[in-house]
């Protein structure tokens, strides 16, 4: 990568040089073929098609999620592995959202004239290195000019059991996120003001955190797939437009109201403490900042506690119960000491809406 | 669709109303559901990821493309429908030439502010309508904002039997095509010189077939699957880029040489007409044009004559033998009479190449 923009040119290496070398650099970010990545694909890129022998008469897993330069990201050369990174990751949420494992993935993708090569081959090498992770292969894709940097991924994996779906949720169950919410949209703020263009050694660890929460989220496909295994979850998808969006989303799949807690949400310390020093609640980046790509699922409230236990050993990763579904004539409701004198209020799905 | 750009705007239905409203316009062009439609599909859109049931262990088939407004298509406003069919047209040519049954689609679409509901319906509306003619169900997608249009489509299959392949051919096979090369391209220069935005009305009735050719092309379903059928196909791709670029592919990944006939290049008469009126070649549309979609395969020689009987009456369509592979030492070749004192000469590979 070089800032200057001074790399090799598209019209040196053509469509067909292109797409070779995109490959090369995906391999290069993956470093090696991963002994995770799921059998099956008999042919990738190259022919009209890509064919994936599909071994068992199981249920396929399909998402697909189109980013765009200024709308779902901002332009920035030091970031461009993380943007690759992110643009898989995204996808390997959702098929871990469905208690999924992901496998293979077809990238389509604009690339604006005046980029380089190089640049392209960086996100490349990010999309790779985030596939190594988790076992998917790069299986099929389109390049093309654009004017703006588009990228294109669907991605499909395979469920070793029944989907997680959002709609068999029922009142009384009680309502798990993992990890922490808010983290993404505090650093998406950070980003705004421009902390973004520094490196890494200028900002306090607390703003690289949050930063990287943003630019860089962790896929929950661990914490899934041991939650297939522990068996018992009713719902379940990721946080991707925000808690208070998801939550609306169960509960209209699921025909159930809710009452969330708000004082038992779990907020980091990092997003708590840059809310406070920009004199501002850190509550609507929880709630309705999106793009943590946690995992939020309903559980049987007598399936908590063996939940916890199973789950703070198998993975590590916090779990936290923040409330409970409800009779669907309760509504879907909030409570916190400090707000509205303690009394329910309304939790409006205020998730990111593209057309507002 | 009125042209004043006067209908709803897409803040006034939000991204979760324009989604349920561009489900229903899909629908609406398709009129009914399809009795063809291959089965499987357990949950479409709604959820992090649409779940597929696998019938079988056979092959699964996958392709994507993405349109770019300005750079595959001009905005016009009239052709809307076009353009929805076109999008999920190019991407059934694909499954088709791997001799698969279309199955799910799942459309990501970059939506510029200034656009209206109804016309985001109307393109939704044509590939509802191509779906239909093809068994292909809506399964999921992404609506996004963005500066341009951006249509991205996956689509899966299902192979049949061996996927057909291109590496496939051998040194004395017979390459056949079907239909006519050239008319798409011959009607991008009719675009291009502003015939597109005439009424249909106005047109010469050649003219109108060329335009049809190039904004809405027929994939070669049935033919594929009477080729399947019949047996005997060595190597087979769809004419996307132009017939010289996929001689050369097939020849580059079966090992071949080739020698083409350009005598017996099955062009229109129309084609010929308007390259005659402006003073031109039709070579080159016919050989690089491309976006023809219409069948290249290699045949052993012995297979032509029950071919043609065979497909002739099955399809209707025409298909014509344009040449036969040779050994790979005779190198990619093409003869006419007219050019080259009908000696051979090189057949270069120059299909439309996005970063030239």
């Amino acid at each position: 990568m070089n800032e200057g923009n001074k790399g090799t040119s598209l019209s040196e290496v053509g469509e067909f040089g292109l797409i070779a070398r995109l490959a090369a650099a995906w391999q290069r970010g993956a470093q090696k073929p991963s002994e995770k990545n799921l059998p099956g694909l008999r042919l990738g890129i190259g022919d009209d098609a890509a064919v994936i022998r599909m071994q068992t008469g199981g249920d396929l897993l399909v998402t697909t999620d189109m980013l765009v330069e200024d709308v779902h990201f901002l332009w920035l050369p030091r970031r461009l592995r993380q943007l690759g990174r992110k643009a898989l990751a995204v996808n390997i949420s959702d098929i871990a959202a469905m208690g999924g494992k992901p496998g293979w993935a077809f990238l389509s993708i604009g690339v604006p004239a005046k980029a380089t090569v190089e640049e392209v081959e960086e996100i490349y090498a990010g999309m790779g290195e985030m596939a190594a992770r988790h076992g998917v292969t790069l299986a099929g894709g389109d390049t093309v000019r654009a004017d703006k940097w588009v990228i294109n991924v669907t991605l499909l994996g395979l469920a070793g059991q029944e989907p997680f779906i959002r709609s068999g949720g029922r009142p009384g169950d009680a309502i798990v996120v993992t990890g922490t919410v808010g983290d993404s949209a505090a650093g998406l703020q950070l980003l705004f003001s421009g902390e973004g263009d520094k490196s890494e050694d200028d900002l306090p660890e607390d703003w690289r955190m949050l930063i990287s929460r943003h630019l860089d989220p962790t896929p929950r496909v661990k914490e899934a797939l041991a939650l297939v295994e522990l068996g018992g979850v009713t719902a379940m998808m990721d946080v991707s437009d925000g808690i208070s969006s998801e939550v609306n989303h169960i509960c209209k799949a699921s025909g159930c109201g809710a009452r969330i807690d708000l004082t038992t949400l779990p907020i980091s310390l990092a997003a708590q403490r840059l809310a406070e020093s920009c004199g501002r609640s850190v509550f609507p980046w929880a709630l309705s900042g999106g793009e943590d790509y946690e995992l939020i699922f309903t559980v049987p409230p007598e399936k908590v506690s063996s939940l916890m236990a199973f789950i703070g050993e198998k993975t590590r990763t916090a779990f936290t119960v923040i409330g409970h579904l409800t009779e669907p004539g309760d509504g879907i409701t909030a409570v916190h000491p400090d707000i509205n004198d303690g009394a329910p209020f309304n939790l409006a799905a205020k998730g990111y809406n593209h057309f507002a």
